[in-house]
């Protein structure tokens, strides 16, 4: 029962199959999830946001003290090169891109000359896009009982191989018949769903958790935030409770891999008329052409 | 500037040397820290506390709904052979056994049937003993500002590949020229080191944080409960804060690769006279006899 998967994995300068790409036990990405990454995709064939992403990535390695093995700069090239390579080998279809930078080979312990040698990789593979019905339909939510990850024991801003906590979170909105979770923190207060952020509307302005609630500023997020104010929608960001979910009149979720999808119930409750709503379709149509316009800018394309 | 590492890998079956056990990117042990795992140790060529380690790591395979691709017993007969194949390899030695079920090969995802074969691991080396000055003289702690993790978050009695925190926070402790940390919990108080757990002595009755704190309750922590249950110690499991550790006699920390390590010093203070205490040595000589005696029992070896 092994899954093909199309796609493949760049290791170190190599290019191997899906099942060929193996890194060491004792690399302590394994051992510890001591490691980082991005999740990116390409559109018409152009990675969005590739210098945030990268940013991002060089931030995460930082709080947790993991020398990137190359600049931003050599990062950029093989990421291009290595789409290049998928359309190559594959054909020129929109990818997903995962990079990962682990703390390499090393003996059992924590400090950090065991391990002299970060791996870089990157997976490459076919977009897995979500099913059209859920961005015409919404998708049902669950506010599950485990807590997000409080910053000051692990910060939701370090993208890192530490993914529990979500992926926790996630199992526990599939048990209960949910396509995802959204988690609150110790206060109460809402912070993000287990990959991707959450905004909702109320009399026609946008409102989304504050980044002291404990969550990851999205590159999506900030996307939106930039958006919003081009078309002069009303944003406010702040600490928001589940009552304010609750009493929404639309509400929707974001991320670079699944763009904006509409939420229309959370724990088996309507979010206003248990349909996707005015302001996040035209966000939803909006955000288009800002997908456009920022891949426009970061390649230089003629528009 | 590689490191050679006395030992081997077991994995999935096949014996491999340390540079060669490797596992696929794609194994979610690697992506998201899916995995658990026990340490333990030998003495004289006997794992302590073997069925105990094996019981924990199958409770916590059950929290993160990982299934143990063998059962208990087939366990416990694979780490004994491995241990032989050790002893056969190099010489008979004292081993540091590791443990990993992770959660194996698939496809980007959280769900559960994405990877149906989770990857059985053994990591077998020399045992890494502490400095025996660090016993004699007591090492310095530091109590560091990163908390520990929230159980309602990821519960600490999860020994689990999501690692991260404790690692950043031994980080911080090294920084400021600690031997490891001591984390508090976010209502500030005492819980455990980043692999041990804590102990203190004030008027002659020893103290440790309660699980309610959010600790793994570790075992060699359980083996001096009933060390000190038939030596008539009293000892006291409740709510501790940081002024509890300065105003104590004697601290030390446990854990089943360490055993009894005093603390001397906690955060550039003294802690009683700054050496180890009386309590403190006897314990850590009294449960000596108990590591033998445990071991006697569960190897039913002849007294």
């Amino acid at each position: 029962m092994t899954q093909k998967i199309k796609g493949f994995i760049y290791l170190n300068g190599k290019i191997l199959e899906m099942k060929q790409a193996k890194i060491p036990v004792l690399d302590h990405g394994f051992l510890y999830g001591d490691s980082v990454y991005e999740t990116l995709r390409t559109y018409n064939g152009y990675p969005l946001q590739l210098k945030d992403h990268i940013d991002r990535l060089f931030r995460s390695a930082k709080s947790i003290h993991l020398p990137p093995p190359k600049n931003k700069k050599q990062f950029k090239a093989i990421i291009l090169k290595t789409i290049q390579a998928y359309f190559k080998k594959f054909k020129k279809e929109d990818v997903y891109i995962r990079i990962i930078i682990s703390r390499g080979f090393g003996d059992i312990g924590f400090d950090l000359h065991l391990c002299p040698s970060p791996n870089l990789i990157i997976i490459m593979k076919k977009v897995s896009v979500i099913p059209q019905k859920h961005y015409q339909n919404g998708v049902h939510l669950i506010l599950v009982p485990r807590i997000r990850n409080n910053p000051k024991a692990l910060d939701p801003n370090i993208k890192s191989g530490n993914y529990l906590n979500n992926l926790l979170a996630y199992l526990e909105a599939k048990r209960k018949g949910g396509f995802d979770a959204i988690m609150l923190n110790a206060q109460g207060h809402l912070t993000e769903g287990t990959r991707s952020n959450l905004f909702l509307v109320h009399k026609n302005k946008l409102y989304t958790p504050h980044l002291k609630s404990g969550l990851l500023k999205g590159l999506t997020r900030s996307l939106i935030f930039e958006t919003c104010k081009k078309h002069k929608i009303p944003l406010i960001e702040k600490t928001l409770k589940p009552k304010d979910l609750f009493l929404a009149q639309e509400a929707f979720t974001c991320s670079s891999l699944q763009a904006i999808l509409p939420v229309v119930r959370v724990s088996h409750k309507k979010i206003g008329k248990g349909k996707p709503g005015p302001l996040t379709k035209k966000l939803m149509h909006t955000f288009q052409n800002a997908i456009e316009d920022s891949i426009r800018r970061e390649h230089c394309l003629d528009s």
